[in-house]
């Protein structure tokens, strides 16, 4: 029987708490698969004297970080704290002390996820993060181990609850954006300052690493186009419906040959599509790789329990490592040369929703356009706009090169008889 | 550098082929990931001069199994024979000699699973069949590593794609039964003897297989209660939709304490239940962790290239382990004791159609009986039948036991007015 595996955590939130229940409720689970019992002996706190939900020994809470980094008791590390700094140095340390590092942060896995797993790497340690991304859904070891004979080509994720919380709510209610947000924000789905969620960025991130991941090549956040919810309006969700599709905050990560892209965008997706169906505050993975095919992984994307289950799952693969002598032994993800995918490159369909004159021969001057640029449509839509003598214009077209339909929307803004482009989407499914 | 990883198949029929495929076509990715090649040396046919659609060399084939089970030279086996015999005698003696295997064989798992199990432990040999369950969702994988952490209460899988084919025609088309199955039979979605398919034997030996690695339970096929969808009509497939659900072809593995039950029926399921929507030939697997909350899991549950993709992912699982010397490591996963669950524990709720006589009083004198056993009523519905001098009445319980529901059903039995129990669903979601 090999001694108990020691633990310090840095946090004690949500998910620290978390963390502790799953470890303390499941122990004679864990000793089983693992062959040795696994101990909280230290957790990094701010306020020691703080009133938690969780029974806890006092003696293991500490506010001086080097307690447990320096703790030579200590074989792993939880960090839960999330945010750069001080996190970043802690994990760093730690790698250097020879301890195993387990991470539910997605930014400093996004940002300094390759330093790290250098650092883990030369410290033959491991460096887990399953929980950095759709929190329970165990999609990072899917990608990894489950799909590991495959060429995976795209990966496309609902990997922020809030924003999907809000659309999902958009749509079932035909209500405004503003208002969901506020209605988010009030029952504590929404940050009091949204703008890491409904700008894109905190989907960014997670896309960053599951790009890196699917695709072994060094993605950079850098390397992203990242768009927002905020512009999306009810009249769009409401034509989306019509021609049925339904609008999605959705990360789209695709290879091409050897060229990569990566994204976060509204996308419109059709309702028969697995991720058309994925609502309020759920995440959901679609990964289609050249073999399988198409699959969805569906489940919780953030709270306590979800990511305190991911978080333990990783604890317990670094604790079989322990048993096995395996730890590090991880090859680096990233071995295939950076290649940027060029607009002419990416192909999809979209959807345009157009503000025009209401007169003869707008229609052909429209198509025109497309067609100049050798876009074919596969359905348009015109009605009366009933508030002043102009008329809307719906199109879907068929699949078309990014690069050609920036030169539609280009000769758009010159037309005369196009008064707005009110909204591009792209379409998927 | 280690030397180049030897394989051995036995059989060469689709999966085999798609195995040839994989490994040849991404020789370089899994060297990558393996640190040495992966070579399939030897492959045991039937007929070595059959015409086939992939170029191998013609030394590699051998209609005699010794020269691979004999062969000191490979050190893993992949069979994709499929059936019991000479399957399981094929895979104990590679055990005995030494050699790692991979099968996609659900029969020979289900039924010698423990068997070939333990013989693997003690011949400090792997042993991967994450291709016998649902083709190319990797399944086996997610239960065992990324749910390691949490307790697994149920397991709700639609894992049979043939009977998902037909399910989902009848209730696309309105079709009845016989019409689509014979439609199925045509197009190759279903064997000219569907036996094990509609009758919900295939999916009953993947739910052996899924709920005894879920619940580390070993579960044997004879615990499962098991039902196929031959009696489905098209009415409950209308009735059904009518009232928000969708007839699937369910297994369900569920845990109560310290109890289990596992079984394959119909079941009407939520429309807004994410197995719903899973359509066609694709499977899904539906897993409820106390931590972790709703996830599921969908993909192709069958084919040349998903399947492989398993098989393939876990050669690449098994030259990992005999890189790093750790094969034959993982933990037997049958150390619960096994309590099977009474009807007097299963919980659900009932969806029932009866045929009754059209006079006065008829509802009363039924739900009168729901309400002898306690059974509370969700919804009750009545029409008249077009054809004859009775009526149809529908009825939705609440959560009841199924021992109480025994019990209505043998009263039904007796009464008078119900002329007939025309169909009883399980209902989900």
């Amino acid at each position: 029987m090999m001694k108990p595996i020691k633990v310090g955590m840095l946090g004690l939130g949500t998910v620290g708490t978390g963390v502790v229940r799953i470890v303390e409720g499941h122990q004679e689970d864990l000793a089983r698969q693992v062959g040795t019992s696994i101990e909280i002996t230290r957790v990094l706190v701010k306020n020691l004297d703080k009133e938690r939900n969780i029974s806890i020994d006092s003696s293991k809470l500490t506010d001086n970080v080097d307690d447990i980094l320096n703790d030579p008791e200590i074989d792993v590390i939880i960090e839960v704290l999330g945010g750069i700094d001080p996190s970043k140095e802690y994990l760093k340390t730690a790698l250097r002390n020879g301890k195993h590092i387990i991470t539910a942060n997605k930014d400093v896995v996004a940002l300094h996820g390759t330093e790290l797993m250098e650092l883990a790497e030369k410290s033959k340690c491991d460096m887990m993060y399953e929980a950095s991304v759709a929190g329970g859904i165990p999609i990072i070891r899917t990608l990894t181990d489950g799909f590991s004979s495959d060429r995976i080509t795209k990966i496309m994720g609902i990997v922020n609850g809030t924003t999907n919380y809000i659309l999902t709510k958009m749509s079932q209610e035909g209500a405004a954006y503003g208002d969901v947000l506020k209605e988010a924000q009030d029952l504590g789905y929404a940050e009091s300052d949204p703008t890491s969620d409904v700008e894109g960025l905190d989907a960014a991130r997670k896309m960053t690493i599951l790009a890196k991941i699917g695709f072994n090549v060094n993605v950079e956040l850098s390397d992203l186009t990242v768009k927002g919810i905020a512009q999306i309006t009810k009249e769009d969700i409401a034509y989306g419906k019509k021609l049925g599709y339904e609008v999605k905050l959705l990360g789209i990560a695709e290879r091409k040959d050897d060229s990569i892209s990566v994204s976060v965008q509204p996308t419109m997706i059709k309702l028969n599509h697995p991720l058309a169906s994925v609502g309020g505050v759920y995440n959901a993975v679609y990964v289609y790789g050249e073999a399988v095919g198409e699959t969805m992984f569906y489940g919780p994307g953030a709270g306590e329990m979800p990511t305190a289950t991911s978080i333990v799952a990783d604890l317990v693969s670094v604790a079989k490592n322990m048993r096995l002598g395996t730890n590090g032994s991880k090859l680096p993800p990233a071995y295939r040369v950076k290649k940027l995918i060029t607009d002419e490159q990416i192909d999809s369909k979209y959807f345009l929703l157009l503000n025009v004159a209401d007169k003869a021969g707008v229609l052909a001057r429209i198509t025109q356009v497309f067609a100049d640029y050798e876009v074919s449509l596969e359905s348009v839509f015109q009605q009366p706009n009933a508030t002043n003598p102009s008329a809307e214009i719906i199109v879907i077209t068929h699949i078309a090169n990014k690069a050609a339909m920036n030169k539609v929307m280009a000769d758009f803004k010159n037309l005369e008889v196009v008064r707005e482009i009110r909204s591009v989407y792209r379409v998927e499914g």
